[in-house]
C-alpha cells in the first residue's frame, strides 16, 4: 500500500490545519521556519487526495513542493512575478495563493485551469503551457520594470527537460547583458516529461554527482602542478583538457553564457533555498539557481514510474493504478502498434518524438528498434529539420508531434522539410479538442497551417482502421504527407467500409440526397449520430469522409453539389484556413448554386474542460450540428433528382 | 580607391588562370598547395567583380573563401555533404562545383540561386536560406548513413551569428550522443547580418582573445597551488571560479554540451584548415572545429561596412557605394522615420528585432532610446515571447521582423501572445514577393497563418502615409496587431486619400459599379493600374482598399455585393487561409448570387528573381490580372444600378 512518505516531519500534522490557515498569498509567511516540513507534507497529502480524485499533473507537483514555498518565502506577491514554465508544476503556488477549493473542479469545465492564468490570480503573471517560455517572458518583464523605474523580483521556473528547448538559450543568451537582477531557477529533477536526453542533461548530471569524479582529482592535481613555468596555464589546462572535462566546476556552462550560477542546492530543502534566494536577490545581473528535486517525490508510485505520473488520470492511491481501465484502444495505441509492424516491414523507417515517447506511443518502436529511434527533447524545430536530414540521407521519417506543439515547427516544416519535398510523415497526435489541458493545447489550428504550405498533404482517419490505413499509405508516399487524429478512444464502428487510401481521394459512406455532409477524421463518428437524427425526421442524407484535406477532392465535392440542397463540412479546427472554407473555394469556381454550412471551430481559444462538454459550447456537438442544418433545410422541399 | 587587398599572394595571378582550371567538383585538388593563396585571391576577385554587378551576399562570402578551399581539399564531393547553414555564403562552394558561369544571372529570375539547391548541384545535399538548421539536417544525415552503413563524411557550417538562434543549440545537445563522426564548422566572424549579441558571442570573443588572460594565469595559478591538500581541487576550483571565469578553456563550453572541440583556427590558412579537418575525421563523436574568419575579407568597404555588404545592391566597386542611388523612400524607411517620432512620443514604446536592426530600419531608434530598443540576435521566438514579456510588464513593444522569419515564431505568436490578448505590435516587412532570395524569403503565408490566429488583427497598407497611419492606429490597440508591408520602394500615390483608420473598416477609393477590386496592401497600386486599364475598355470599376485583413470588413463587402457584378479579390499571399477566401466565406453567409474571382498566388514555393518578373509568372501582374477579369466580364452586359 502506497501513501505519502512522511519520514521527513515529527507527526505534528493534524488534518490539514497548517495549510489551512493560508488563505491567500504571503499567509505561509507567518508559518513557524521549524513546522515547513509539516506544511510540505500537508500540501503533498492534499495534492495526492485531490489528484487521485481530478486527474492532473501529479509527479511535477510533488516536486516543487518546497520549492514553491521558498519562493513564497522569499517573494512578496503579486508584486513580485514568477513566470513557470510550461506551469504544469503551479498547483502548490495555486494552493499558496487562496485556490485551495479551485482544486475540486481542476482541470474542469469552467473550473480551476492547470496551468497559470493571469485572469485566474494576481499572481499569475504570465500564462503557459508550452514549453520553454519562462525565461524569455520573465526577461521581458524585468526590462520593462527597469525602464518603469519599479524595483521588485522577477522568478522564472524553468525545468531541466524545458532546458532542452531551444527558445530556453536564446532567452539565457539575452539575459547575460543583464546589469540588474532577474532570477532564473533550473528546477532540475533529471527528467523531462520521460527521460532526458542530451548533452546538457548529461552535464547537469555531471554537476549533480560531482562527487564521484572526485577520485580524478589527483590526475588534474599533478597535470596542473608538472606544468612547466614557461608554458602557462593555458596551455598546461588545454593538455589536461580530456581529464579535466570530466571534473566538474559547478555551472560553468552557464557562466560561460553569462549568467551568475548558484547551486546546486537541495529543492526539498526549505530553508538552504530561502537562503540562496537572498543571495540571489543581491546580484545585479541574471542569476540561475540549480534547485535538485525529485518528480514525484513522497510518493513511491510516481517516484518509480515518472511518466506514467506527469498528466495522470484519476487513480487509486493504494495501487498508483488508475481508477478506469480504458476498453477501448485509443488512437495512440493504433499508431503504436501499426509503427511496430512497418518497422519490421521497412528497415528505412525511422521515428522521431520530442520528448514523448509514451505520450505518443512510439516506446514499443523504440523498444524494438532502438537504432532506428531518436527522442530530441522538447525540440519540435530540431526534431522536423532532423527528419528532413534522415529523409535526405534516404530514409523514410514518421514525426509523432502532437498538434499544439507542433506549431512549434512551423517554419521548419514549411522551410526545411515542404521545399525540398522531403518524404517526411507527420502523426499529429492530440488534433483537435484535447479537453482538460485546454487553451494552450487544443490542437485546433493544423489543418489551417499545413494546407497554406506548398507541397504539403494532410489527411485524417474517420477510425482505428483507417489511421492503419493512412500510416501505410503515408510511408509509401514521396512527398510531405500529415495525419491527424483525435485524443482517447479510438472510434471501432465503420469497420465494414475500408477501401484502400487512394490519393487526394474521398470515401463516400451513405450516398442519398438533399443533404450531404462532409467530415474531417473525428467529424466522421459525429456525422452518422447527425445523420441518423435527420433521418428520424424524415430527411435524406449522405456523408463523404473526406480523408484528404489537402489536396481537397474536388471531384467528389462538385458531385454532391449535384444531388444534394445543401452541403455541411464538418471539421474540429478553426474555420479560417481550414477545410470549409477550403471546400467552398471549390464551389465557388463550379456554377453551384447549392447552399454551404461550415460546421467549424469559432475564431477563440477553447478552454479546458470534458470534451464532450466543449463540444457543445464550441458548437459542434450533434444538437448543435442538427440544429443549424435544422435551420437551413425545415420547411424546403426535397430537391428532385 | 579600393579593390581586393592582394597582400596575400605573391602576384602570379594570371587572369584567373587557377580559377579557369577548376570545371567541377574536386578540381581544386590538383591545385600546388603553394598555389593556394593565388587561387583564394582570384576567388574573391571573381566575386568581387560578379557581385558588385549583380548584388548578392558580399562579405560572408568574402569571409568563407580559404574554409570552403579547406573543405573541398578535405573532403570528396558529392559523396561528402556539406550543409551550409543560412547559406549565403555558398558561392565559393558553387565557384568549387562549376558553376561558375551561373553568376552570371546569380539570383535572377531563372538563373543561379543566391543559396544551395539540391536541385542545382548534386554536391548541394540540403536547401538552406532561413538560419540555424544545419547542424539538424547534418546529423539527420550522420544518422542516415550510419543506418544504411554508408561512411562518408557530413560537415555542417555554422557561423556564430546562427548559433544565437536556439534551433542549433537543440541541435548541439542531440549532437552530443554521437559516437560516430560529424563535423561542425563554426565559422565564427564575430558578426551575424549586423553585430553579435548575446552571452555566447561574448563567449566566443574571450575564446578569440584568450591571450589577453594571460596575465590572469598567475591568480589562479597560486590558488589552485595553495589550496589545501583536504580540501580537493573541487573545492579548491569553486572558490577560484571568479578569476577562473575570465581564463578561457577553449572550448569548454561545447565540451560541456559533449561536442569534441578543436580551434580556434585561422579561417584563412587554407592549410591549418585542412590539418584540422583530417584530424577531426578521425573523431568517433561530434566535432565542433572553431573557425576564425573576417566578414569581407580582402575588400576594405566590405571589412568597414559587414552590415552593408551583407546582402549588397550592385556597387561601385572603388568606392562600395551602391550604383543607383534610391531617390524614393521604402516602406523600411517610413517605419524607421514613424518609429522615432513615435518612441519621443510615448516613453512606454520598446522595439526589438531578431538580428536585424538595419533591415528592418529599428537602427534610428536604436540610436535615439537605446534603452529601449532590443536586438536579440537571430531569435525570432525569444523576441515574440520577450516581447509579451515586455507587455505583460506594461510596455507597449513592436516587433519587426521579416514575414519569412515571423513563420519561425508562429507558435510564440499564438501562445504568448494571442492567449493572452497582449498589446504587441507586429512590424511585418518583407511580405509579398521579396525577389531575388527566392523560396525561402518570400513573404507569402503571413495573412494565412496570422489570421487563423485568435485576437490576432492583421492591416496592409496602400502607401506610405497609410503606413505611418496604421502604426499611430497600433500602437494605441489593445491587443495583438500585425502590419504587413512590401520590401522596396514604399508607394507614394494617393497621398489626397487619407481617411482615418478605422477598427476593422476598409476605404473606398473609388465607387463606381460592374466590377469592384478588394485589394489588400501592395496590391492597391496593382488595382489602380487595372483601373485604368479596364476604364480604356469601357468598364465602370471601383476600389476597395480593405486595410484590415482580420477582422474583415464584411458591411463593406456585403455593399459591394449589391452595386457590382464581379468582386474581384487582390493580395500577394497564398489562396489557403488568405483574404480571397474569408471573403468568400462572408459572401457566401448572403444571398449573393455575385461573382467572385481571388487573385493570389498559386499554392506552389515562388523562385528567386526579379518581383515584376515574378509578379507576371504567378499571374499577379496587371496583365493578368486584366486578362482574368475580361475573361469574366466581357461579353457580359453592365448591370444596371
Amino acid at each position: 500500500m502506497e501513501s505519502i512518505d512522511n519520514s521527513q516531519y515529527d507527526g505534528r500534522i493534524e488534518n490539514g490545519s497548517l495549510l489551512e490557515q493560508i488563505k491567500k498569498e504571503n499567509d505561509i509567511k507567518a508559518i513557524a521556519k521549524e513546522d515547513y516540513p509539516v506544511l510540505a507534507a500537508e500540501i503533498r497529502e492534499f495534492l495526492l487526495q485531490s489528484i487521485s480524485v481530478t486527474g492532473g499533473h501529479l509527479g511535477s507537483n510533488l516536486g516543487a513542493v518546497e520549492l514553491t514555498m521558498a519562493l513564497h518565502l522569499s517573494l512578496d506577491l503579486p508584486t513580485d512575478k514568477i513566470i513557470w514554465d510550461v506551469g504544469h508544476q503551479s498547483y502548490t503556488h495555486k494552493l499558496l495563493t487562496g485556490r485551495r477549493e479551485g482544486f475540486e473542479n481542476l482541470r474542469k469545465f469552467g473550473g480551476m485551469s492547470g496551468f497559470p492564468k493571469r485572469k485566474e490570480s494576481c499572481c499569475d503573471c504570465f500564462d503557459t503551457g508550452h514549453s520553454s517560455t519562462s525565461i524569455s517572458a520573465g526577461l521581458g518583464m524585468v526590462k520593462a520594470r527597469d525602464i518603469k523605474g519599479e524595483h521588485h523580483t522577477v522568478v522564472s521556473v524553468i525545468g531541466d527537460g524545458s532546458l532542452t528547448g531551444g527558445m530556453a538559450y536564446e532567452a539565457m543568451n539575452n539575459a547575460s547583458k543583464l546589469d540588474t537582477n532577474f532570477i532564473i531557477i533550473l528546477n532540475d529533477n533529471n527528467m523531462s516529461i520521460s527521460e532526458n536526453v542530451g548533452g546538457v542533461s548529461q552535464y547537469l548530471n555531471d554537476v549533480r554527482t560531482a562527487e564521484k569524479y572526485l577520485d580524478l582529482k589527483e590526475g588534474v592535481y599533478n597535470t596542473l602542478m608538472k606544468s612547466k613555468k614557461g608554458e602557462g596555464v593555458v596551455e598546461s589546462i588545454r593538455r589536461a583538457k580530456s581529464s579535466f572535462k570530466h571534473l566538474v566546476i559547478p555551472g560553468m556552462f552557464f557562466e560561460d553564457m553569462g549568467l551568475t550560477y548558484l547551486g546546486p542546492v537541495d529543492g526539498h530543502d526549505v530553508n538552504a533555498m530561502v537562503r540562496v534566494m537572498k543571495e540571489a536577490k543581491r546580484c545585479k545581473s541574471a542569476v540561475l539557481i540549480h534547485v535538485i528535486t525529485q518528480k514525484g517525490k513522497g510518493y513511491a508510485p510516481a517516484e518509480r514510474h515518472p511518466a506514467r505520473f506527469h498528466g495522470a488520470e484519476p487513480f487509486e492511491i493504494e495501487t498508483g493504478l488508475p481508477k478506469k481501465n480504458r476498453d477501448k484502444a485509443n488512437y495512440t495505441d493504433v499508431f503504436s502498434t501499426v509503427m511496430c509492424k512497418l518497422g519490421q516491414r521497412n528497415p528505412e523507417i525511422v521515428s522521431i518524438t520530442a520528448a514523448m515517447p509514451d505520450g505518443t506511443g512510439l516506446k514499443r518502436f523504440h523498444n524494438m528498434f532502438p537504432e532506428r529511434f531518436f527522442d530530441v527533447g522538447i525540440a519540435e524545430e530540431h526534431a522536423v529539420t532532423f527528419a528532413a536530414g534522415l529523409a535526405a540521407g534516404g530514409l523514410h521519417p514518421i514525426v509523432a508531434i502532437y498538434s499544439s506543439f507542433l506549431q512549434r515547427a512551423y517554419d521548419q516544416i514549411l522551410h526545411d522539410v515542404c521545399i525540398q519535398n522531403m518524404p517526411v510523415v507527420f502523426a499529429i497526435d492530440r488534433a483537435g479538442l484535447v479537453g482538460s489541458d485546454g487553451e494552450t493545447h487544443q490542437g485546433i489550428f493544423d489543418l489551417s497551417f499545413l494546407s497554406s504550405i506548398p507541397n504539403m498533404h494532410v489527411m485524417a482517419p474517420k477510425n482505428k482502421w483507417e489511421l492503419s490505413d493512412m500510416l501505410k499509405f503515408a510511408i509509401t508516399f514521396q512527398g510531405p504527407i500529415a495525419i491527424r487524429y483525435p485524443r482517447g478512444e479510438a472510434y471501432d464502428g465503420l469497420k465494414e467500409m475500408r477501401k484502400p487510401i487512394q490519393y487526394g481521394k474521398s470515401e463516400v459512406l451513405y450516398e442519398e440526397d438533399e443533404i450531404c455532409l462532409i467530415a474531417v477524421g473525428s467529424m466522421v463518428k459525429e456525422a452518422e449520430t447527425v445523420r441518423e437524427e435527420l433521418k428520424k425526421k424524415g430527411h435524406h442524407c449522405s456523408i463523404i469522409n473526406a480523408r484528404f484535406v489537402k489536396p481537397l477532392d474536388e471531384e467528389a465535392i462538385l458531385a454532391a453539389t449535384k444531388k444534394h440542397q445543401l452541403i455541411v463540412t464538418m471539421e474540429e479546427n478553426v474555420a479560417s484556413g481550414g477545410f470549409g472554407e477550403r471546400v467552398r473555394c471549390v464551389l465557388d469556381g463550379s456554377n453551384c448554386k447549392e447552399q454551404l454550412m461550415a460546421i467549424t471551430l469559432p475564431d477563440e481559444y477553447v478552454e479546458h474542460g470534458n470534451v464532450d462538454l466543449l463540444k457543445k459550447e464550441v458548437g459542434i456537438d450533434t444538437d448543435s450540428i442538427l440544429n443549424k442544418i435544422l435551420g437551413k433545410v425545415s420547411g424546403k422541399g426535397k430537391k428532385t433528382k
